[in-house]
């Protein structure tokens, strides 16, 4: 019989960046088990080191192929990599899933290479704070670039991107030529746009139209103003990929900047204040619900509400009265 | 100059279906204003009675083109019709926003029809409670139809439609044959699956396949098994479109179903469960951040996690026991 290795244990193989129980703390952390918050006091204080690189884009915009080939830089510079694919569990992503199969596949047999998908489990906010604390695994684990490739469709996922210390946006020709929604999110959000599939037609349009956006855009003098990196990611000769080494120096470009201007510390500093205000709010509903839990409350005043003797804003009023008392 | 209504007497205004009024009720609530919480109230006592109807689906399937004409069948019904599209604020859905301005104008004729788009405003959660107060305000306004519109990827979306009566997932020819992508999803959220651009090819052995994954799947005795209904909702001409008449009598059918069943309760149970959660969520926060305001703590207890003195889990854990008294 197989000896269950306990939660320390555990934490102290992490360190020395064995696979098996990294999958094992993660798996505890991602269903909120017993453990789940000794785990993360105990991983934190080897975490805030590592390069965390925002990957995000469209279905179809080639994140995973281009994903694929950013790792294989990182382990030629001698990086470890940890990947986190979010992956919705909406009935959509039909395509990015079988994706990031194949993908699995491709680096299995590099120990240097730790990849992880995980599926949203349809409760609000949910999904976002266990990415953060995965990620936080991630680190402790010894990679020195955490990965994380979300969907751009959703809120959940473009929030998971603000903890990434450089942001990739993928576009593809043709996406990019609606000046309107570039203004909307991309410049807020990417550090470097990344054209992908550069080889089909339109590309050259698309890559004026993005250019000519950034330029009208207004930067303060030092602040960092988007790239535009064109690449083609997908080939079928080695030789038909096109910008990956300059993306890969565009990043490292962007990282010095991050040093350099002492912007780091923001973003560290977002990083930590966004998990604080995930981690707060889910502790706070527990308290409530184990307040309510077997009183019969919830359901009578549920019951009221659809009897409209009562609203929701009234009943939440009324249940913070009775089971917290704020100190002021 | 004009005279600033009072809130009381825009919520008298709203229950007369004042358009203007709803407008600006609806600004009122998205931007969570001083008398968000007052509105609520007076406006809950008079929703509960419409048929809220989901409708999501990918990008591109045909939503707003669909939902233009079930928006005229429930017309001919004698139904005035409310309708709420979420719009991501993704700088990725250009497509779906640009098609609801064109749908806007093909119903500005028509007093009976209220269209509200609702952009994410970059906060986790706070779309979704928002959108659930729209849908209570448009109740309120007469309408005996709401029509929750959504992009069917990412969880606040797909949570969204949790709210639905009657929820229709749209998906297209190619799309749906892969039976690993309908187990995940589809058949959990979908009473009714649309299989539009029916006459697309490939649409033949699309429909085979979801109706294969239909009879696989196990459903009880009594219980609703989602139908699949072939749709036809862009041509150009009129005679070209197909299945609309069916899809409004199946959409029928299944309120008939909830009605005869009582499942009609465990949907309304539901429904406030999902916005009691939400709106526990925000006033909890709202609590701890106005504890934290003005004192620099927040400031020093990011930065001892930053210096890793400190994790988030334990700093969550002080900050409860600081600022809220459990009633235990």
């Amino acid at each position: 019989m197989k000896k269950k290795l306990s939660t320390d244990e555990m934490v102290k193989r992490l360190l020395a960046s064995d696979r098996r129980s990294a999958a094992r703390l993660i798996t505890l952390v991602e269903n909120e088990m017993d453990d789940h918050h000794k785990v993360m006091s105990l991983v934190y204080p080897h975490t805030g080191k590592a390069m965390i690189l925002g990957i995000t884009g469209a279905g179809g915009a080639g994140k995973s192929t281009l994903t694929d080939h950013l790792i294989g830089k990182f382990r030629e510079q001698g990086n470890k990599v940890g990947v986190v694919v979010v992956d919705p569990s909406s009935p959509f992503s039909g395509g990015a899933f079988l994706g990031d199969r194949i993908r699995l596949q491709s680096h299995s047999q590099d120990d240097g290479v730790y990849i992880r998908s995980m599926a949203s489990r349809g409760y609000l906010g949910g999904l976002s704070r266990a990415t953060y604390d995965v990620i936080r695994i991630m680190e402790a684990m010894g990679n020195e670039v955490v990965i994380v490739e979300t969907l751009g469709a959703g809120q959940d996922e473009v929030d998971v991107i603000h903890i990434a210390h450089t942001c990739l946006v993928l576009v593809t020709p043709g996406m990019g030529d609606d000046i309107q929604a570039m203004k909307a999110g991309i410049m807020e959000i990417a550090d470097i746009i990344v054209l992908n599939k550069a080889d089909l037609d339109g590309a050259d349009r698309s890559l004026r139209h993005l250019q000519g956006a950034l330029t009208a855009g207004s930067f303060e003098e030092g602040e960092w103003m988007p790239r535009v990196v064109s690449t083609v990611s997908a080939a079928s000769k080695p030789e038909d990929l096109q910008g990956i080494d300059e993306l890969a120096a565009t990043i490292a470009e962007h990282q010095a900047y991050l040093r350099k201007t002492r912007a780091i510390d923001q973003v560290k500093y977002n990083r930590v204040e966004q998990e604080l205000g995930l981690i707060f709010k889910d502790e706070l509903q527990k308290i409530i619900f184990k307040g309510l839990k077997g009183t019969g409350k919830k359901r009578e005043y549920i019951e009221s509400i659809i009897e409209q003797q009562d609203d929701p804003y009234s009943v939440v009023k009324e249940v913070l009265n009775t089971y917290l008392l704020t100190g002021e």
